[in-house]
């Protein structure tokens, strides 16, 4: 991997094919915030560890990753025929789906490249490679569709001049381009709205410190950082106007699961008259999903409560840590959830469901 | 200073007279939680330095700090006169008092050792220093009585089993013995109550990681550790049957101020239908200040939020933050304020100032 020059984009991606279609150019997450360092990937090993090693991540980002990587690796194989050329990318692919075992948009991707790999079957092998770089740049353009959709559809309930709070990092760095939280505060930036963001740290991986403060940061939005337990303070001192959330799954009911700490930021807004908005790309809407409760949580090493960036461990030796992930949001303290399609209010069960009809 | 031994008490003392009333016997919570180490401290010089280094923190454990300290400068004066001895006092009394300029419970014990010393100007000199030794021994004594009586009387309103939640650190090493917030759990403990424990981190300083954890643990408590942002899960969950916190500052309508996150925790334990108890030392109770509103929030250093700790910065170089020590909570969310008097419902107007008639 060959570290790449910044290319002054207006919006950092996390990930994109280079000029030549030859490379990856990856932002390398683990070393935010310290080093903003683009790396240029061409081996199907390397993009691999990239993924492995969360140099990439971000459900969006990961299976664009995927995407990009696969096309990569079967238009360097050295085919004549379809069937070798199954072959290469069936070993690529299975490859590249064992970097991160639990990421859903890793799969999906990887599968859609497959799909569009046995459609253009009969085709020319130059023109089978063309077709998957085409579906590989697909999937990065309608990720940024979507996010930009979602930006637009929440600025359109927010006013100049807001202060915002976010949690975790559902920016643009985790996905093709805006981010879904974060996507009205730069399409609200690039039309004057001044919106004044506050980020929490979001324990214990710090996701907003590292990556949303940071992203924030180098686009020039004015941002704050504070701890996720200061956000009750800000919130009562007038400088929150709305929330806005990611999220990881969503059920038909409009319970959110979404990174830990988000259900206590949304009964905070609750308790301060503030609206709590949820941006979701339909692909987190789980109709499936009866209700939050039938979400399962992930519950992570307590390593990261106490030892993880610190340089001496800060709690005491082999004390009981409980160390979740994700929480569930009731959907009665939603005040809506924004789509690529659309807004959605309580009661959900309808709201959601139309939406997905359009 | 030198090491002394533990000493196996069945509560950690986080300071003490030696059993030849000749040195401080001080627990560096510096080294906290990885080291437990008590000092053997004897010249005003070190015990200066124990306060300033925060070797000894919590507003009841400094004040007895500086009334032991004040205690042993008087005691090796080679004065023959009072006023010899009260020169010598005096001195001492001023460069103790230098050691945190802004901790009132050091002023307060300083004040109350030289009252004392006036009170018995007329005596031999031995008598003088045996009085002031036993002023301290009485300061000592008061605040693990005051911390024995608001532990009783929050454990009358606790049932065997119980999830606890509580935040910061109001244990046995902020106070002469037991704590205030933390009193209920050692008494309970004793009694075969059978609580388990859930100590917040409590960002950005840790002093649940570092310090209630810790004291707990080594009591034999039940204790488990979450980050902060992880009490609306625990207590969704039906992990929490009571919040226990203790206070900075109780203003005359009921308002409290405490470390900052405590007002988040309130909201939600009022969003999870959880009683939310303040454990007050009347001490703290300020019938001058008519609402919270009134007090005034330090706000300190953000590298408290994106370096301390930590083995690099965790946050983009000169990102904006906002790191404020104290948050209000809203008297109508607090379930109970409890006294070594007794315990105080709503309307707090009334009922704190009945309990400073008793």
């Amino acid at each position: 991997m060959d570290k790449y020059e910044d290319l002054g984009s207006t919006f950092i991606e996390a990930v994109k094919l280079d000029d030549d279609n030859n490379a990856l150019i990856i932002l390398d997450q683990t070393l935010l915030p310290n080093e903003k360092v683009f790396l240029k990937v061409k081996k199907i090993e390397d993009i691999w560890e990239a993924i492995h090693s969360l140099r990439v991540r971000g459900a969006p980002a990961i299976g664009i990753t995927a995407a990009f990587g696969i096309y990569l690796c079967t238009k360097s194989s050295k085919a004549t025929s379809f069937e070798e050329l199954f072959k290469d990318f069936k070993k690529g692919k299975d490859f590249l789906a064992s970097a991160r075992p639990t990421a859903v948009n890793l799969f999906w991707a990887l599968d859609r490249m497959e799909s569009r790999l046995k459609f253009e079957k009969y085709k020319d092998i130059s023109q089978i490679k063309a077709a998957l770089k085409d579906e590989s740049k697909k999937i990065h353009l309608e990720d940024a569709k979507v996010c930009e959709a979602i930006g637009n559809n929440t600025l359109s309930l927010l006013k100049k001049g807001w202060g915002i709070l976010t949690h975790c990092n559902a920016g643009t760095i985790a996905t093709a381009r805006l981010g879904t939280a974060l996507a009205p505060i730069y399409l609200g930036k690039a039309k004057g709205y001044d919106f004044k963001v506050f980020a929490d740290e979001t324990r214990p991986l710090l996701q907003g410190a590292r990556l949303t403060a940071w992203e924030l940061k180098e686009a020039g939005v004015d941002v704050t950082l504070i701890c996720d337990n200061m956000a009750s303070i800000v919130m009562k001192q007038g400088k929150i106007q709305a929330v806005l959330v990611g999220c990881d799954r969503v059920a038909a009911n409009g319970d959110v699961a979404n990174k830990i700490g988000t259900s206590g930021v949304a009964i905070l807004a609750k308790y301060y008259n503030i609206p709590f908005y949820v941006c979701a790309p339909l692909s987190t809407i789980d109709l499936n999903c009866i209700t939050g409760d039938n979400i399962e949580i992930e519950v992570r090493s307590g390593d990261e409560i106490t030892s993880k960036w610190y340089s001496k461990p800060m709690a005491p030796k082999g004390v009981k840590t409980y160390n979740p992930c994700f929480d569930v949001t009731d959907n009665n303290i939603i005040t809506a959830i924004i789509t690529e399609k659309g807004i959605a209010y309580p009661p959900y069960e309808e709201s959601l469901s139309k939406i997905f009809k359009k």
